[in-house]
């Protein structure tokens, strides 16, 4: 085949058929941005070069089957050039048909304005938020390497698959960027290739503007192997950059190919003008002269229609192969086919709680709680792994199984380092790979740093555990910025987003127990930092089934109930104390989980009793208030924190037993 | 003065003054965590040299001013040091007395677990969330730059001082680095230097198990100069370092310098043992036998005080300098200093309606009528200086005044590149910095990638205005993971930020008002992407006032209200048109600021009729059901988005005049 050097401009006939399908994916691309008048034409006519060469001659797939589990997987992490991906899918047989590209972007299509998992057959993840496609791609490829190391024995290779990444300038000014790729260099992924469509071109003008970075000695810094492609239409050298790339097993590789934003579209190629807006329906009509492209939209010719059906078949035969293959692993290996099933997440076993659990009237963090039952969860659940962005010993997360590192993936527990965002990234990268179940953890106050990656996760209905500790203003000593006010509501708002915040160890066993088993979406373990008397298990089957329980009562009809999550339930329980001193009776509730809880309230299938109630939890009041009625009180903090002992700062902002207690006697108006 | 060298081992009696000074710093630093028995000793044993040699020889500070406009700025980013930055702030004479330092993490003390800016003097800003003050730096480093362009005229340097910061490793592991980085290097921020306090160890091991990066080639590649001093405690060398880094003002320099965590301490130093916890009373005991250093704790040797004191006449003599030369600067030009008055930021005037302001019945989206707003309020408050996370002309903040660049401080537009989490961080830079007003942009959904920073920003109550446009599913093909749902919430969880969601651009020009005449902590303004109509002057009193203002009213008493916010307010008046053809009066109230809209309501001074009310807002129900009584009801979004045409999307969400009256025929059991 032949290079760009045969072809005399931008536009020029096509010679070959790779030419000709390249030219096909810009169009498609155009055509569809048109037919929507909306969208971004910009990457897909400067990129579609290198996303057909990748496709066609290095992308291990089977368009038949979208989820064979050893496929290479191709992220769009420039998720606005989606109408490239469609256009990518359509081409190569995935089950896209061209009805789907003329209904771009509309409300019901599988055609999203941002590549959407579980929308669109063959989109391995959502992107659109920049850089956290390039995350996740380093979640793919470390699982790929994990469960490689878990399943290739015996000479079988049934999991051997490359993952690559398609970014554009602003994946790689984002901080996740960052700490992605630093992450990747130091596993030493070498299955990951990232490919940078270097147009030089951002909304707000060219790229050097506001980045005058070494690219390439960025990524040689992280540890990368880099590659250059000079000229971004030459299909010759995009083919052997990239059959350099998979040369290289020990480093991640970063190629530079160097293109024009909207190639070929007249008056806006390599101007911002070319990234967001359809070229009009004038600019593509000239496009279409230019390039001698019939003018009927959507146009596939008959030439690459052939060419595609014959790589078909050598896909199917590829994929037949594996099947052969895997067919035989699982008869060799029946125990490691059950435990890493590879073509979905493996559910859970049930957790038993564990034999040591420190009974009613012992005293444990949730944390240290958690980290007992992550343990025996990790014991029967060998798909589980995880890791701490550098907290593991604060949250207590280092399950056994040793760690995972460069040339050694058959360990469990995963080092982050310092990179919130980029773990929670690269969890759902895991998750969206298949095989493992993935957790991860930091501090509560940190979640901020990660919360654009676990909100995708929700999008996508991830199961993602996040365990997140130090969980309020008892953080004590370090102070405000360490000390969650607002956080544990935030992540309520998250739709999609389980959020548990167990008052002791039981709790926090089931909800554990509760996090694992939720294959539907992310979840959130908000745990303490200080000890917590332990309740026992009394009502655990409402606090599962209802989200709450009632964990303390008094003989009779209670004059009030004091219900809290979390520590605050050990602090309700106290101020029932000093109300019962002062003849009132009160009840106290758990509400570990309060979405379900306020559906069992709904439904009637968890009842309170017809009294006042005071909510208590150290955090701001917004979500209780909501839950409360016209005669309730919440007790909470609308303020940031302050640095001491923790019990002095809950203190002296509110939260104490007697503060508690005068709430309820107000609204008792007694 | 002698280096290292002559020191036989870590631990030897200190030789010189300054190395009794450095033992000094150590010993206080490690006192004072053991007091509190809470805290971090390892950073400031290790770094407590660099900290001296650049304190003492080249921080141009007088510790009898830390208001001083031109002092250089030293921020401590890696902010879990802060016992040794209260030991230099209180051996070099600030207002610390060592009370203060035995205090160290009680509640009320001026000394938290984390440096907080605005609690101690010389505390530039607060730090402990990782990154965060590199970030803070590099927009420091930025008004310098600013300013001096400004205020720098007829042979006057009234601004010229520097930057300093000093970070570790999780500083540099955080995606924020890369971005503040980055964009320090593009801009050319020669008057910053970065000083690293290179230990290799973080909380969960050796920093190279998570992290391989060469982090000298790294910020090379950010077109930064590096140095390195291999033996962080060889003062001469970090001397010289300091020298070279203060010599270059065309690059902003890296300095790596090696240091031991913990260094000195028995049995920790080199270890991550060395970084979070007290050494003990027997480690510290022995560490003082070692040093040959006093048994009682806080000592502060004579010597030391007496070199102090002799510094602290020069560093008077230097601010004396240049309050004189400021005194003929502010003569000279009365005007700039007016404009410009260095030791605070500026307050706004009042922003009085552009001329060309659209009436009622036109309609404009709410972030033109900004963009109209903030160019007149730019002309007439020149501090005003801001910029876009590469979406200037979506979120229409580019004002007049050209851009900012290398060697081009006099503009006003700052190009901060698809890097939203560094302009935030940036933005509280400049704001720390002072004689600035900043504001930043963004769309509304990636208000998450900056979280961090903007809460940092309430916790310092820093009159930074954000910007976020695009502000709900209105935002349309784009989809999901452009759609904000849960995000105006979220924000309004954040104690002390001020959120405004104007309903026309009468409001937005309001809300504009309002966010440059708060000083008192930041705003954000959340505004839509598609045009709204305006609704004209009336009631805008009430909006400034009491958050909320009538915009439809019907004769006589209404039978129900409908109140929303933003682009919601003209939905409401379409249902309340559908509702008065089916005889039901309904009065519509924009509430455009919620916060101040339900003191109003606890105050009396905003009434409501006694009606039901129907709350309506695009995005998740929790916040406005906290503010619903029993009777009441809320329409909004509790699940995320579709892509589709915006009313499509809006409609398909239960968006719809028709289905808000239903609601409203429903509460009303009509």
């Amino acid at each position: 085949m032949t290079g760009v050097t045969e072809r005399a401009a931008p536009g020029a006939q096509a010679d070959t058929v790779d030419e000709l399908a390249v030219d096909t994916l810009r169009f498609l691309a155009a055509d569809a941005v048109q037919a929507a008048n909306s969208g971004h034409p910009g990457l897909p006519l400067g990129a579609a070069p290198a996303a057909w060469v990748l496709w066609s001659r290095h992308l291990r797939h089977d368009p038949a089957d979208p989820d064979w589990p050893d496929r290479d997987r191709f992220v769009l992490s420039a998720g606005h050039g989606s109408a490239l991906l469609y256009a990518l899918l359509h081409v190569t047989g995935y089950d896209l048909p061209v009805e789907e590209l003329r209904r771009f972007r509309s409300l019901g299509s599988r055609t999203p304005g941002h590549p959407e998992h579980g929308v669109t057959p063959g989109v391995e993840t959502t992107t659109g938020p920049l850089g956290q496609g390039l995350a996740n791609a380093v979640g793919m490829a470390l699982a790929e390497r994990m469960l490689a190391a878990r399943c290739n024995t015996g000479g079988h290779r049934v999991v051997d698959h490359r993952t690559w990444a398609l970014v554009g300038d602003g994946c790689l000014m984002e901080g996740i960027s960052h700490e992605a790729a630093s992450l990747a260099g130091r596993l030493g992924l070498g299955k990951l290739t990232v490919v940078f469509d270097d147009n030089d071109v951002t909304i707000d003008g060219p790229a050097s503007r506001s980045c005058a970075d070494d690219v390439e000695a960025r990524f040689r810094a992280y540890g990368w192997r880099t590659l250059c492609v000079e000229d971004g239409t030459d299909l010759d050298a995009l083919d052997q950059a990239y059959a350099e790339a998979a040369a290289d097993d020990e480093r991640p590789t970063f190629i530079a190919v160097r293109t024009t934003i909207g190639h070929g579209a007249p008056e806006v190629a390599g101007t911002p003008k070319a990234h967001g807006s359809p070229l009009g329906e004038e600019a593509l009509a000239a496009m279409r002269r230019r390039f001698s492209w019939p003018s009927e939209p959507f146009h596939v010719p008959a030439d690459v229609r052939a060419a595609v059906a014959g790589r078909r078949q050598r896909w199917a035969a590829e994929r037949a192969e594996w099947e052969r293959a895997h067919a035989r692993w699982r008869v060799e290996h029946p125990r490691l086919a059950a435990e890493f099933p590879l073509d979905r997440i493996p559910a859970p076993p049930h957790l038993a709680p564990p034999a040591d659990r420190p009974g009613a009237g012992g005293a444990i963090a949730t944390r240290k709680a958690s980290a007992a039952a992550l343990t025996a969860l990790a014991d029967t659940y060998p798909a589980l792994v995880g890791g701490s962005a550098d907290l593991a010993s604060s949250t207590g997360t280092a399950i056994p199984g040793g760690d995972v590192a460069a040339g050694e993936y058959a360990g469990r527990t995963i080092h982050f380092g310092i990179r919130e965002h980029a773990m929670a990234a690269a969890l759902n990268g895991i998750a969206l790979h298949g095989g493992l179940r993935p957790f991860g953890s930091t501090f509560l106050v940190f979640s901020d740093y990660l919360r654009p990656a676990l909100r995708l996760a929700a999008l996508m209905r991830l199961p993602v555990v996040h365990v997140f500790t130090h969980d309020s203003v008892h953080v004590g000593e370090d102070g405000p910025t360490h000390q969650p006010v607002e956080h544990v509501e935030s992540l309520r708002l998250i739709p999609g987003l389980t959020v548990l915040r167990p008052a002791d160890a039981a709790e926090t066993q089931l909800a554990w127990d509760l996090a694992a088993a939720n294959l539907g979406g992310p979840t959130a373990l908000v745990l303490s930092r200080q000890n917590l008397p332990v309740l026992g298990d009394e009502g655990l089957d409402d606090a599962r089934r209802h989200g709450a329980r009632t964990v303390a009562d008094p003989p009779g009809a209670p004059d009030v109930v004091l219900a809290a999550s979390g520590s605050e339930v050990a602090l309700a329980r106290e101020a029932a104390a000093v109300l019962a001193d002062r003849g009132i009776a009160a009840r106290v509730v758990s509400v570990m989980w309060r979405e379900r809880f306020e559906e069992a309230l709904e439904a009637g299938t968890f009842r309170l009793p017809d009294a006042p109630v005071v909510w208590v939890e150290a955090g701001v009041r917004t979500g209780w208030r909501a839950v409360a009625g016209p005669r309730d009180a919440v007790v909470g903090i609308d303020r940031f924190g302050e640095s001491g002992k923790g019990p002095d700062v809950a203190t002296h902002l509110g939260l104490s037993a007697e503060a508690v207690a005068r709430t309820a006697v107000r609204v008792l108006g007694a």
